[in-house]
Order: structure tokens, then sequence, then C-alpha cells
């Protein structure tokens, strides 16, 4: 809100890395803009986490914008396939999980160049992972270079010689100096939500693969979960 | 809907470029799914005309996405900004116009990648054009080889060795030559709608800069266009 400060975009899930990667974005200097998808999720949980985060960390503006996938189907994450659950540490990190969302933040990410266009922004923070989540291909740093490459040629910005840069604070960091970086920045990670297929009363299940990375991610702390888990 | 054809996904708006890139796509022996937008149009009209393409084509599928960009205004198009009329010739394709929506093309070909994936396609086919309409960033040849890039890397079947193709068959071709393509391939021209600012019963208004492109591609060809204009 400060006239000095620069706009950035920040992806915001609900999740934990992405309330991280916000309050990364805080603390560098940046003028906050959260963007939401409503995606066709099967739960609204997460975006209920994201607005109450985007409220704690006061960012200038928080969009939820409507993006129904559905119609594509191909996820568990937006289709009726079953979240797989107790899956064993050493597969957590291989292959491309059941729960990949086609194209997902190629999509999130070209969302995200509109709306940086539009507000003025040159840079977009997203809290992608290649550590603990390499399945996703989407996920990797050579994804995040040819977007930003791309960002380059496809914009008004761009064209004009100011290039767009994508901040992937995260990127390199284990689910447990993930965590710490949050809470040495005060993120209230109460607010936010991991769980792909929570209980109707929002309780994470503690046994699908985010949880099972999120719960480690805090024992490795020596900190406990302060979200309710249902088991 | 043969099984042995490769299908591919062709973005559809309802103008002339993308009917004619459609056709093109049939021609070349694809079964074409076809994939349009509801992105907070000022009017209808255009999705009643991909509707109507599309079923003149017999197309193999067609889905209309939600996707509301009004959130993030920044264009004629979307918001409530004045459609310019009457340029003259020398201004049509100089500059980036004010109809420009801000990195349209990403999301619209980030969303075609989603569905390239779900339906198992490796061919995308967009009717951007590098001549008539060179004012958008997005519509150049060196955005569509960076989108190539990127698909590569963003999705399973790229990291599984069969990248992407974006087909861009109108990208060097002039408005008269698209229009010659599409009369030679027996596309129906009179379902198709280009105006930016169609009167409420449809009718071009003949003066936007899409309008004026468009009449003189016919003219240029020694044609009548067979949509009824406002004027």
């Amino acid at each position: 809100m400060n006239g000095r400060m620069k706009p950035a975009i920040v992806l915001l899930s609900g999740g934990l890395d992405s309330a991280t990667t916000a309050a990364v974005a805080s603390r560098d200097g940046f003028e906050v803009h959260a963007l939401s998808f409503r995606y066709g999720q099967r739960h609204a949980h997460e975006l209920t986490a994201a607005s109450r985060t985007a409220e704690a960390l006061r960012v200038a503006s928080h969009r939820i914008l409507d993006l129904d996938l559905r119609a594509f189907g191909g996820s568990a994450l937006t289709a009726d396939i079953d979240v797989p659950k107790d899956r064993p540490a050493n597969e957590l990190s291989h292959g491309i999980p059941i729960t990949y969302v086609p194209a997902r933040n190629t999509i999130f990410l070209s969302m995200a160049l509109a709306l940086a266009e539009v507000v003025g922004a040159h840079d977009i923070f997203v809290g992608v992972n290649a550590i603990d989540y390499s399945g996703y291909p989407d996920c990797r740093p050579e994804f995040i270079v040819a977007f930003e490459a791309l960002a380059k040629l496809a914009t008004r910005a761009g064209v004009e010689g100011s290039p767009l840069k994508i901040h992937t604070p995260l990127i390199f960091l284990s689910k447990a100096e993930i965590v710490a970086l949050g809470l040495g920045l005060g993120v209230d990670f109460s607010l936010t939500s991991s769980c792909y297929d929570p209980a109707a009363d929002g309780r994470a299940c503690g046994r699908c693969d985010s949880c099972q990375l999120r719960l480690r991610g805090f024992q490795s702390n020596n900190m406990r979960d302060p979200i309710a888990y249902a088991a």
C-alpha cells in the first residue's frame, strides 16, 4: 500500500508452501497481490485457508479466480479418483503422482502473468518445490526458466524491455526447511490447509501424500503441526 | 471419430481465422477437439459463432471453458473501454492495440495444453497471425516457439518424450490469403463473427480494426463478406 513498494503477484493456494512464499515476498519488500483459483477442487477448505492467510499477511489485494478445470477431468484433485493414502515415504517423491493436475502451474502462472501486466508488477512468487514433490514436471527449475523466457515474449512489458522475474524461494528447500522458514517469518500455519482429502469439517486426513510430507516437516523441527487431524 | 485419427486441440474463437485453422486441422487428418473460452467478453456472439462453426465442421468435441478475466480488467475486450473505430489502415498493424487482453494467448494455450494432456493429443492448432495483427506480442512466431519449449517441460507427455507441436497455419498469411484458404476448404464464413463491438442483434459494426481487416480480406478476393453489417 506504500507507494514506493514494488507490486508482486503471489500464487496463494492456502497451503503451507504458498503461505511461506507470500511471507518471503513481504519480507523482501514487495506489495503482495495474492491470487487463488477456484478450479473445481473437491473441497473449499483450501480457499478458506487462502483467504485467512491473505488476511493474516495483510496483503494489498487477494483475488480468487474461477477456473473450472473439471470439464477436463484427468486428476484426483478435480475428478472422482481416489486420493492415495498411507504411501510409504520412498514412494512419495518418485514418478508423476495421480494428484497431478494437467498443466496446472502453466495455467496458474499464465493467469499470474495477466494479473502482473494489469497491476504493473514485474515479479511473480510461486511456492513450487523440486525436492519433496519432484514428481510434478511443472515444479522443476527448468520449467520456471522456460516460463520466464515465454513471459518475456508474451507481454507488453516484456516486449518493452521489462522482463518478468519468477521467484521460487522454496524450490530447493526440504519440507522441514520450509516449515522452519515460515515459522521464522511468523507465518500462522494454523490457518493453512494442505490435505488432499479433508473431512467434511475441514480436518486433515493425515494419510495422503501431502499430509505425510507436512507432518514430517513439523516433526523434523520438533514442532507439533497446529492444524487439526481427523485420525 | 475414426480410431486411427490423431486428436488435436483447436482454439476456436468464433472468428474467421480460427474457423479456417480448424478446417486446416481437419484437412490434415486430425480429429478436432475444439476449445473456446467464455472470458468476460462483452458480447456472446462470438461463442454462438464458435458453436455454429464447430457444428458445421463436425468436430469430435467442443468445450467452452469459463474463464472470468473481468476481475483483471485492462482491455477493451473485457472492460468498459471504447473500442477504437475507423482507424486508418496504416495504424492497424502498429503498436500494441488497446484491444489486447493481457497474456491471453499464454492463458489459452495453457488451457489447450491441459486439454491436450487429458485427451492424449500432441498437437494444438491456433490461428495466430503475425502479419495483419503484429501488434499483439503473443501472436509472433518466437512466442509460439517459446511456448513449445515450455510445453516440453510442463507436461507428463513432454517429460516422457512426446513433445507437443503447436501448429500455426495462418501465422504468415495476409487476411486476404486466410479468406482464400478458408474458402478453398469450404469454410462457411457466414457462421463466423469477428467484430469487437457488434450491435445487440449481432450485426458487425464494420468500423473496428477487426471488421476493417476482415472486409478488406474479402475485397481482395473480389468476394462479398457473407455476414451482416450494421452500417
